[in-house]
């Protein structure tokens, strides 16, 4: 077993190197784009950038398009921009004033008293007072909040920085195309990564200066980090995702339907709202979305160890275990990265989508050597666990099953999502093929395609919570979690990889590059759609064992021994619980939908109004569509994200911890399939469009060309799964875990005041 | 309290009550339908039906009329009838193959002895043999699958006589048509609750002369008639949905789509199959359904009762409680259906859905005294009931209140599904305005709509739940369960008046009859849409009452003590239960979209081949689109038939009663939300479709007429609703009941032998 000093040293320098890794950005930032168009591009005729010229296609007027390029990317990174800001100033005061909310509902547990009290699972020894808790939460919460939005922004800044890179890098290729944008997904990835670790590290650090022995107030006091992180994901995917696809679907309705002018052309005045939109929601909102989920599983793994023989004998290397795993995962990740971006080259097409794939498989298999690696030279060989109310002997390799089934449940998860939306196989060739009879068949077929691709996850998820459930209890849960989110790098870089990619396309369709630019980039983004749903299954995976883990930790705080369906409390709270996704989903969709028709108002008014846009000679007013989209996403995010955030606090006051176990129960095991069969129906209808549009073989061919009566029913289908796939479903991931961390903070609270209505009737 | 004889007599008299009040269906056929074109209606001159042929529109040529409206019910009634016959000789076969699994099982559980036992809740007192209980299961269960096919058989008969009669009556104006539709509906609801009532009396009065004092396993038997009736409903429900919808959507893609003309047009081959298909999937379908579910019902609360102080001490009265309601239900019903049919007359079409509203307040307010009096007179002031292992002490006043809650919550059921699928309100309006910008908006909020209909029928079946679950333990939500369904022969009257409208409006439009008559007709069918829905509702809110009681009668049957959702055994039971449903739906779905794609291509080929059919100097050939919507629905029906048949079997035998526990919780809570939004959704947008075809305001009139973009974004709404509101979501219901009658019938086995997998491990 590693010593103390050496899990002190090794976990911040594991941060270090995620950090380093980022010089990948360096490479990146080697493909100029700059609005002078005078200016040479590169210096040194041997850094294998500046020789495009020669290569590429858009040989006339080259610096023109290099200028033009670099002024859509402004203005697509100023509308994020500005976005952002605007978002962070409202969530900001919400997160202030719940701040409050925490500090005042956890101070008053033991009536704001600074005296220390007996702990709660080892009563003979004394603890620090609820009240250092409670500020301790709050201040953990802010800086989880703070770190969330950090993460979101910058992967926001990368995002918006590679697009132009990425098209521009199309005119030398498809491969050097899928470097840039790989490479900036992984940029983003690594920073992620590195930081959620580096926070969380720093901050037990910190509060273990005040805490010194006492591990189970420290740890309960570090459960606020996964609060702040979830809580901005929250309106970071709500916000994000109703801004993306209201400026999408309106600029589709419009543009595509009934202008029948390109996807992306430039004169549409809402397609810089939809390019904004790719980066604000698919980047900055799955970043926090990820982040959070990271947070929370760290945040449920340690609360538990706390209790269990690592905390109670202070094993600080033991306690680390999550920690040590995360830093194993950003080495495994790196390594990974290589094999895709220097160790093989991309060369055609069809070799995007197995390069995805392989990144897969090899960050999952080394990661297994690497968990393996961590779990004998951290854990002594059997220790014991705490499982609501006993102590459970686990043996080390019992441990290492646990992380390791979570880690291959989700490649598992990865695979099947991308049977059910890529192209290349049978179930999105069904659905186009559904297109013949026109878009009611094939929305029958997506919604079918959606819940049976339910089936196998939820098997993979099932297995696994048995296997790490059994082993180990809820910590067995917790630490498959972080399992599956160890290779989080890797799966944020291909999952970013697809939204670049599609903005990419978006950026040479505006600049009026060739028709074999927007070809190549289309295929990058095809690929994209199928990892887009890839990391959406992780994101969901993930969230279902990081919220049981939560929920397990909750009920562990909250002091109850069993949670009894056949009770009336519990049972109520398990099927309006189930009932929260569906009012959850009606309301994001709802409001992606009136955001939509007023985009499309506005879009119809200045193609009716302004003169020549049709034709080309005037610009359109992109600005107005822009705060279109920014007005609705911040005006409709609020009443889903108080749904959220008040239902936990609404039941726990009012019916107590019974009915707070069965809602969370209930809104997790129902959440979980409609966000996977929204996000996959999704996909799967836009590549089926994708896969009309590319002709690549006969029968794609006998449904196309774009135009033709089956496109224009794949593009309806496409814009049905706009908000299924980018707002309502990967939102719910949210739901069900936000609601979990939030009970979990506040479970001192609900069981010292909590279930009025009970105590009154 | 009224003596055991009182009761001996009242229960059959009630019934006999409900079999009189089908005197109702000798009105109807005085209309008299015949091929005979020379005979005249009706003899003498004051019956009131023979003098429409002055009032009438179509005058000339009436004869005919009637003759070709004679010819195409016998072409409906013949379909019907053949289709029904080829499905009861597939499904016999199976009923009989799972009977003998019934008898083989539960004769197993104690090795096939023929001795007495110790009986399982009194074990001082000897009870009969298990195998005993293994052979009257099985014929029960036999007996159930009988009552549910002549239900449903003789159901559809009466729609299908009611269809022709209809659509000739329309001529003399909305009113009179209107009391044909409703009086046949309502002679179904009669038919089907005295069935009901009447064989499971006379079932328990012969059980009684082997059982005697054996009370716990004569109402042990007894279960296997609830699962006789619901997995005949099963099969009812999913395949007559598949046919319905196969031969809808099929017809309406090729006719209204592709060839541009009317629904029902009589040069659509497929008409026939879809005006069958109303009658065997809507009618014997939604039948068998309730029937199922007043079976169960009955069972669940029956089983219950013969373990509590009611059982133990031998009172035939209040064991007979569950019986008593229902019988009072009869009663109520009769006097509920005079004030649609004799009290008041209909005379404009707007009067129509206030008319059927009032029905429902009607037989609530009704019922409710009915309740009372029962409650009253067959209940001792206090008792004690059997709560998982304690008996718990209820008074008669608490228990009224449990059939009440049960009740009413129908009727909120009812009017929440009112307000989002009736085109009267704000709902239905703005999924219709969403269509100016095309399908994709239509089904954006289309969607939202059921999702958000979700929200307060949830909370009235959790409220339901609570107050019976917490005063009378599961025998509470058993008679809730009742409670709703009491008025079931109202329910059903609605509820069928909605098809046999439909297939009114059918025959019009085959028959050539004029543009009026089929005006009536439509509006007829628009509120039968919105009371179809309220059906569907009633029919899922007592899926989930009736299912959660059966859960509770079969924990208590296989002696657990608590369903703790923070075992692993039963979390995996739980997201996987959760997962069924979806699976379930993925299937229906599917098999109907693959029956419609064959439907297509045959009415297609027919367009293309048959000279003259366009014009309409050639006839169609019907005979093949029957046949296809005839195999494919039974061939279709099997994988998800098996689905639901086996879950309880494999998870009950491998892997134990807790899973098994976790599973039925799971599909319950998470099933009953899709079924409601999937069948809110639908009705929806059907009437989306409608409200745009009536033009009946100003806003109605801006979005049509027929033919115009929005009219065509809104077919393309209605014909996806159709397998969600008709097929999958309906036979949702089915699932989450059978599975749970099915676990508890076999509840003695599993916990016997099951759970194979985790005794080898």
């Amino acid at each position: 077993m590693i010593s103390d000093l050496a899990t002190e040293i090794f976990i911040p320098v594991c941060a270090v190197i995620g950090y380093i890794s980022c010089y990948q950005w360096f490479l990146v930032s080697k493909v100029k784009v700059s609005t002078d168009r005078h200016v040479n591009n590169g210096g040194s005729a041997k850094n294998g950038f500046n020789d495009y010229l020669i290569e590429e296609e858009e040989g006339v007027n080259d610096q023109n398009v290099v200028a033009k390029c670099a002024e859509i990317q402004n203005a697509i990174s100023e509308g994020a921009t500005s976005f952002l800001f605007t978002e962070y100033q409202y969530v900001g005061v919400f997160m202030c004033a719940f701040a409050v909310l925490i500090f005042v509902f956890l101070g008053s547990v033991e009536g704001f008293s600074t005296e220390s009290q007996p702990c709660t699972y080892s009563p003979l020894k004394k603890c620090k007072p609820a009240l250092a808790t409670a500020l301790f939460s709050t201040v953990s919460f802010l800086l989880g909040a703070i770190t969330s939005v950090v993460s979101g922004f910058l992967g926001m800044k990368i995002a918006t920085d590679a697009n132009a890179r990425t098209t521009l890098e199309a005119r030398k290729g498809v491969g050097k195309a899928f470097i840039i944008a790989f490479r900036s997904g992984a940029v983003m990835g690594f920073l992620l990564a590195a930081n959620g670790l580096l926070v969380l590290y720093i901050a037990i650090n910190l509060l273990k200066l005040y805490y010194g022995d006492d591990w189970e107030g420290l740890f309960e006091a570090i459960t606020g980090y996964g609060l702040g992180g979830s809580s901005m994901a929250l309106f970071g995917r709500v916000g994000g995702g109703i801004y993306t696809k209201a400026a999408d679907v309106g600029a589709d309705l419009v543009g595509k339907v009934e202008r029948n002018i390109p996807e992306d052309d430039p004169r549409n005045p809402a397609v810089i709202a939809d390019n904004v939109g790719d980066n604000v929601g698919d980047i900055a909102g799955m970043g926090s979305d990820l982040f959070g989920s990271y947070a929370e599983a760290s945040c449920a793994a340690l609360v538990v160890a706390s209790i269990s023989s690592f905390g109670i004998n202070h094993e600080f290397t033991a306690m680390c275990y999550p920690l040590l795993i995360s830093s194993m995962g950003i080495i495994v990740c790196l390594v990974t990265t290589l094999f895709a971006t220097d160790f093989f080259e991309i060369k055609a097409v069809k070799e995007i989508e197995p390069a995805l794939k392989k990144q897969l498989i090899i960050s999952t298999v080394l990661m297994t050597v690497g968990i393996a690696i961590i779990t004998w030279i951290a854990l002594p060989s059997s220790f014991t666990i705490f499982n609501f109310g006993t102590q459970k002997v686990v043996h080390n390799w019992q441990l290492f099953l646990c992380v390791c089934v979570g880690l291959w449940a989700g490649l598992i998860i990865g695979f099947v999502t991308e049977y059910y939306t890529s192209n290349a196989y049978s179930p999105v060739q069904d659905v186009a093929d559904s297109c013949r009879t026109g878009a009611a068949t094939n929305v029958i077929f997506g919604l079918a395609l959606g819940y049976k691709s339910v089936i196998i996850p939820i098997f993979a998820i099932a297995v696994s919570i048995f296997v790490s459930f059994s082993f180990a209890a809820m910590y067995g849960v917790a630490v498959a979690a972080l399992g599956m989110l160890s290779t989080i790098a890797t799966g944020l870089a291909i999952d970013a990889y697809g939204p670049i990619s599609d903005n990419a396309g978006g950026i040479a369709e505006m600049a009026g590059m060739s028709h074999r630019i927007r070809e190549r980039t289309d295929a990058l983004d095809a690929a994209g759609n199928t990892t887009a749903a890839i990391g959406k299954g992780f994101a969901i995976g993930s969230a279902a064992l990081v919220s049981l883990a939560l929920f397990g930790a909750f009920v562990s705080r909250a002091a109850i021994s069993t949670v009894d369906v056949l009770t009336p409390k519990v049972f109520i709270g398990l099927i309006v619980g189930a009932m929260l996704p569906y009012w959850f989903s009606a309301m994001t969709m709802k409001s992606v939908g009136s955001a939509a028709l007023k985009m499309v108002e506005e879009v119809r008014r200045q193609f009716n109004t302004i003169p020549g846009l049709m034709e080309g000679t005037a610009k359109p007013d992109y600005a107005t569509c822009v705060k279109i989209s920014t007005d609705a996403s911040i005006k409709e995010m609020i009443p889903p994200g108080a749904l959220v955030m008040l239902t936990p606090l609404i039941v726990g006051i009012f019916f107590g911890v019974e009915t707070l176990s069965g809602v969370l129960a209930g809104s997790l095991v129902s959440g979980v399939q409609i966000a996977i069969s929204a996000s996959n129906t999704g996909g799967a209808w836009d590549n089926a469009k994708k896969y009309i549009e590319a002709g690549a073989s006969e029968h794609a061919r006998s449904l196309g060309p774009k135009g033709s009566e089956p496109h224009k029913a794949a593009v309806i289908g496409d814009t049905i799964g706009d908000p299924l796939k980018d707002t309502s479903g990967p939102s719910l991931n949210i739901l069900i875990k936000l609601m979990a961390v939030e009970s979990l903070v506040f479970a001192p609270f609900f069981a010292t005041h909590g279930g009025l209505l009970f105590k009154l009737f």
